[in-house]
């Protein structure tokens, strides 16, 4: 009873009022600021979230006091106000109040146009917005003329059998009615969820007077911001239109005026400067006092301005960061605040080309988005293709089943990849992240045919190999033809960004970089060091394949040693450059890792000449390539189980990364590596190798000045090597955790086979996330606290990292802060995001 | 200084002499107990480990003191004492002592034959043992005459250049020093530590005045016991032979007497009626007061029985239980102390053929003992020829690279199963334990031609189809021919034995058994419930396989959910016999957990004649299998995640199981079934499952009578559902954890493809067992301990189990009592080995 005594239906908007944007939403407190920086906003009411919900389940019907409110026969406009701005909500509704006496009276008070024209807009929006008459009953344009507003009302009484409401308190409960009824609808419920909105928001309603923009003398509508929302650069841009409301002026743009003098047409500025200047320095003030940019949309009532809504200017990635940029370096807001106002995620963009939002979008076929990014070229089924019109300068867009380490470089000559099969962490996501290449994975509804050279869609369409596509590798799409592009924008408001995020983290970044092009574009992107070389793609050149075979075909051990000596001085080079590149800053090299089958031919042509190439007979190679098959490769025969029982690899690359050392050495570079064990789940693995990778430094330091110092440290990607974290840690300078097998094993569930139910699965709400996209804290990260804890207790030295693909989204490096990690590493192209969200961590937490 | 003082170099072994197995050997302290029963025991001191450790270093060179101890020239043997009587040691050397001086003495005293053939025999022994020369270089059997004696020495002098040595302290030193330095040895060591010895075991000595066993009147030696050593039995065997030593007698039986009066030749019991009816008492007295069943080894030396030494009678496992059983039946020990004799694992002797451990065996290749018990049969090279030949009443060896589900018919034909790859926990191994069947897997070094259907040994050998073979799936070897064999023998001691172990256990053990015919085994052995039923063998019956793959390609939910129809009747049959077998007790269902591909033809002519009997093109079929290819099956699309994804195939399956028990219910039998959910990670799984099952089952509620209950439960095989068993065990009844996938997931390991390097590691320590056969107590172990922990936590009335192979293990057994769990699961033939290990787990802990 309590509550229903002191419930309030409706407050005034002004200066004084209580007005929350927990109670009555964004937009209700947004116009209370604008009020209090006395700007000419017309009288207001808001009604909260309670008495929406009440409206909603029938409850309030007493509406005639809040018309009663604005005093005799007011027109008045309703727009929703929720409490996050972006969360949607029902269209505005302009010119409530209107009935035929009221018409009758405006036309002659303003003409018979601006009285139509007023009327018409109101009923049209009541029919279809209330009434849920369909809109294209109603002729699309008013035509001058009374008839217009007869036809319209005849329509409405034939088709709802009522004739059009003559009482303003009737309309103006039905539309209060219908706006609290659509916001508990499947859709907007849906569309809200998927912009963060809790289940159960609510939804507040502002009741404006409303300012007719027709009328005698200057009347009319517009919209101005200061600031080009594709670029963020300070700019005046909007429409203005006379004799209109609402957004006419942005919908009809041939008929509306520019706001600034234009050699393409009149202007506002000319029209009515006064007015102009006026709204320039409301402008202003708005961004200094609201610290933002705010979109002002204004009418002209007889000469008289007022302003009857503001928000934020929706805007680009990118323009977001030159516009927080601009506003901390104005000192409007705080450096961190301009930190915590641009996610991490939307970096990405800057970084790549992107589909232009504003362009139309023909979708051909849908996957998961594995890597951002939008490319438009040429549709190829094979590696080969790929690289061939690569060479001929030509785009092209690579398409196959599934990716194999052999089309790593057909990858690379590729513009987009996208892939039938696969989920965020199948290899042609993960490769396509390192390279930075757009792709699409999982895009089940495709059928690929590759001999045919063409792949049909879910509605049967075929399409051949040279039909030029864009593929939308942030949306996870493919389009028709060559959709409208924006270019990457790294400008100088990126890295400023960027340099106050450096200064405020406090965990590291490093980069996932198995290449010298990737060392690079990391060094660009300032990463710290490499957290996480991968040498075995090292393996996949021609010359270097060919050699891998041989020694995979050995059958004594000084046979295998033999052979991968012609790789040592290969390997030598790769991390001589790499070291180079990095000029001192630490490089984690991961010893080999694959199944050696990976490295043999599948199909029977590739048997075919492998055996020619040694000289055995087909069948003998066969018999090896079949005896070397895995069930589950994933948990076979790799990583230090292979370093372990064919020593030859791991002695030979631990030979080439130290002679790189002491080659830089002696020409007075000093680099200590870090060597990563991948795949341990037994201290004694590690024992096994720490006493052979000394034998081989004790063998090169004999008889040289130079000393050969290392770092040795293991890879922590299955849940024993967690668990066991304390027995490892004491062997061990680092430990570094790999969440992609640490979330497969802990899972029971392959990343390159997820693809097919993992979607289902999150829509289901089985997993609430991807688990190879967002980091399962629960069960992956009790695995990677308890390992840390462990390592940490048994060696207070340790160096603890992140290194799985997750290393670089934000909720994960927040994750690995907290568990006391000193830095995560992740692609090049994600090490911008992950030195922003490290920031967000400190920020949003505390340090 | 103070331990030199008080050091004692030998005891002489009296009544009331401090002798203790772990300073001077359980041999040592064996002949003390055999005084104390007044046993004629001719004189004897023991060396403590101590002193043959001084020996071996050296240190001690002052064996004068030992020999005086005995008086006046005496004649002493020698013999091994270790802590454990099968830890090994180096042969017994008798007739230290023999001179040239005392020889010519002898000859005077006892003959010449005598006396040669006592100088002969330590002439020889101490040329191989002590001064290491070739046994060949001596006539095998001493030929009568003195000529032998004086050759022997003459050889001994030419090979060693040094004349036979001709003081008695020379050669008791000689004696010593040799066998304390065997002791030392890499063989000896190894030997030792197979069969448990700690690595610094310690060897004792005891030195025994001789009774010569030659000589005037009867003088003889030979061997008593009271039970045959092959089944238990009471009955005297053994073998006495007249002018002989040691134990001659056993040697060369055609030249020995029996014991007891026998149609075939004289006995002792006839020659020595007094001295055979005075051994009969020593050997009862024996019995009841050292508590075992002891082979009796005796000299009569010129009419005097002498006792030199008493063993445990080596025996069987079979003979062993007999054995027991009887001691405790006639209360000369507890029934623990009889359960604690019997090894768990020295079960699966009783319950298999076995190679007689007598026989010779000629050994053709090696691998993985994988599934006990042996079998003789014809090679084969395919399922199919495997039931072709059974069908035939033709006994036959199944021998593939690795066995898949399509193989489970034949390896059930066969009576044994050989193959090339796998481990302990490989398809065929854990299949051919489910079945009873022999198996050895991981044979690496065969390789098998399918096509030509034979197999090339490692040394080059052919051996093709029909060729006989034993296979020792015990041992773990492949045998030449027809072995001789032993039968299995589940007789009255065996039921007792394991009775008295019900009495005593406090865990429960089930069995995991999928057909009629595995709980028909199960119940003669006494399961107290299925544990684990696994559905998916249900399915490769071939009508059923039809039914499968036109539910696999179905394109709509209705056309599997129609497919499936098919099945229901045929799964409710194979439940509603399972329910009847176990009359009343508790059948835990796993519902269907492999990937559907497993069902799909894996050849082109399959492909060609599924394509047919679709009525598909090939293409098409070729298409939809190639895309329900995974690439870590395992860790796929398979368990929870069909279940959830393709729901029609859980449906039928409850809905058989509810109707099964519904019309057993109508027939008056209750039965409240388990339903387990494979392969859970979440406990949105759970909770999904949870509410589709209880959809059927209102709808088979709705309009009977009969109420509809049951039980659900989760089987826990990833480290994520064992980390979230809190979580999961608020829906739950029960949680079995399935230990041979989470030891998969545990060390990333997939248990199919770890036999390639599984020994390997094993060998060199880097893990110190496989963890697929034994249990890994950290790693695993924490998660399991974990789970159980936190399951119990959130829901106090959990019923928690082990069903993963490890289930029949004693280590695990004893683990997860003291985890807390309710019982274990184990396939059929483990589960007596499982309920003694229970027994035993109590009995070594402690309630």
């Amino acid at each position: 009873m309590l509550k229903q005594l002191t419930f309030k239906a409706f407050t005034e908007i002004t200066r004084t009022a209580t007005i929350s944007v927990g109670q009555h939403g964004g937009r209700a407190k947004c116009l209370q600021r604008l009020i209090r920086l006395d700007m000419p906003v017309p009288t207001t009411v808001a009604l909260s979230f309670e008495t929406v919900r009440r409206i909603a389940q029938g409850k309030m019907t007493d509406v005639a006091a809040i018309l009663d409110f604005f005093g005799e026969a007011p027109l008045v406009s309703v727009r929703p106000s929720a409490e996050g701005t972006d969360w949607g909500g029902p269209g505005a509704i302009l010119n409530i109040g209107m009935t035929d006496r009221r018409h009758a009276v405006m036309v002659q008070r303003r003409g018979e146009d601006a009285a139509n024209a007023i009327y018409l807009r109101f009923i049209h929006t009541y029919a279809v917005q209330v009434a849920h008459l369909d809109a294209e009953l109603f002729p699309r344009v008013p035509r001058p003329g009374r008839s217009d507003v007869a036809e319209a009302l005849r329509i409405f009484e034939s088709e709802t059998d009522e004739p059009f409401p003559q009482h303003p308190a009737e309309q103006l409960a039905g539309v209060l009615r219908s706006m609290a009824r659509a916001w508990e609808g499947t859709s907007a419920r849906l569309l809200r969820k998927a912009r963060g909105a809790p289940e159960e928001a609510g939804l507040g309603l502002v009741v404006q007077r409303m300012a007719l923009g027709v009328g005698a003398d200057e009347s009319g509508a517009g919209v101005m911001q200061f600031v080009d929302p594709t670029t963020g650069r300070g700019q005046i841009t909007g429409r203005y239109m006379s004799q209109a409301q609402g957004r006419d002026a942005l919908a009809l743009k041939h008929a509306a005026l520019y706001l600034t003098r234009d050699p393409r047409g009149p202007s506002l500025e000319e029209l009515a400067p006064e007015i102009f200047d006026r709204l320039v320095g409301l402008g202003d003030l708005a961004r200094a006092r609201l610290r933002e940019e705010m979109q002002i949309e204004f009418v002209i009532q007889e000469g008289e301005l007022a302003v009857i809504d503001a928000v934020r200017v929706p805007r680009t990635a990118r323009a977001n960061v030159e516009i927080v940029v601009a506003l901390a370096r104005d000192r409007i807001i705080p450096r961190e605040e301009a930190l915590l106002r641009v996610p991490p995620r939307s970096l990405n963009e800057l970084m790549h080309w992107q589909v232009d939002p504003a362009a139309p979008r023909a979708v051909l076929a849908g996957g998961i988005a594995a890597s951002p990014g939008a490319a438009v070229g040429r549709l190829v089924f094979s590696s080969t293709r790929a690289q061939a019109l690569a060479a001929q300068g030509e785009a092209c867009i690579l398409v196959k089943r599934e990716t194999s380490p052999d089309d790593v470089r057909g990858m690379h000559a590729a513009r987009g990849v996208l892939t039938a099969k696969g989920g965020m962490s199948s290899h042609a996501a993960v490769i396509a992240r390192g390279l930075g290449v757009p792709c699409v994975v999982g895009a089940g509804r495709i059928a690929i045919d590759r001999r045919a050279r063409e792949m049909r869609l879910a509605d049967g369409r075929i399409l051949r190999e040279g039909e030029v596509v864009t593929l939308d590798g942030s949306a996870g799409e493919v389009l028709e033809g060559a959709a409208e592009m924006l270019e990457p924008s790294l400008g100088e408001a990126f890295q400023t960004l960027l340099g106050w995020a450096d200064e405020i983290r406090d965990i590291g970044v490093r980069v996932n970089a198995d290449t010298p092009e990737d060392a690079r574009i990391a060094r660009t992107f300032r990463a710290e060091g490499i957290g996480l070389c991968r040498t075995e793609h090292m393996f996949f050149d021609d010359d270097r394949l060919t050699v891998m075979r041989e020694m995979i075909f050995a059958d004594a051990p000084e046979d295998r040693a033999d052979a991968l000596r012609q790789l040592l001085p290969m390997q030598r080079e790769d991390f001589t450059r790499l070291f180079e590149i990095m000029e001192g800053l630490p490089v984690c090299i991961r010893l080999f890792d694959p199944p050696l089958h990976e490295f043999l031919p599948s199909d029977r042509q590739g048997v075919v000449d492998l055996a020619n190439a040694l000289g055995r007979p087909v069948s003998d190679v066969q018999a090896r390539i079949d005896s070397m098959t895995e069930f589950n490769p994933m948990l076979g025969l790799r990583g230090v189980r292979l370093g372990i029982t064919v020593p030859e690899i791991y002695e030979m690359q631990v030979q080439a990364i130290f002679e790189a050392v002491i080659a830089l050495g002696e020409a007075g570079t000093q680099v200590v590596p870090e060597i990563m064990l991948p795949l341990v789940s037994a201290q004694r693995e590690v024992e096994i190798l720490q006493s052979r990778i000394e034998q081989v430094a004790a063998r090169l330091r004999a008889g040289r000045d130079a000393a050969v110092s290392y770092r040795l440290g293991v890879m922590v990607e299955t849940p024993r090597a967690a668990l066991k974290a304390h027995a490892i840690a004491e062997l061990c300078a680092f430990m570094s955790f790999g969440t992609n097998d640490l979330t497969q094993m802990t899972y029971g569930l392959s990343r390159d086979d997820a693809g097919r139910f993992m979607q289902t699965y999150v829509h289901q709400g089985v997993f609430r996330e991807d688990p190879f996209h967002v980091l399962d804290k629960e069960g992956v990260g009790e695995l990677l606290r308890i390992g840390a804890e462990r390592g940490r207790r048994a060696n207070g030295r340790i160096v603890l990292s992140i290194c799985g693909e997750h290393g670089g989204t934000a909720d994960s490096i927040a994750f690995a802060r907290d568990c006391g990690f000193d830095y995560v590493s992740c692609s090049p192209f994600r090490v911008p995001v992950a030195r922003l969200a490290a920031a967000h961590a400190v920020l949003a937490r505390g340090s």
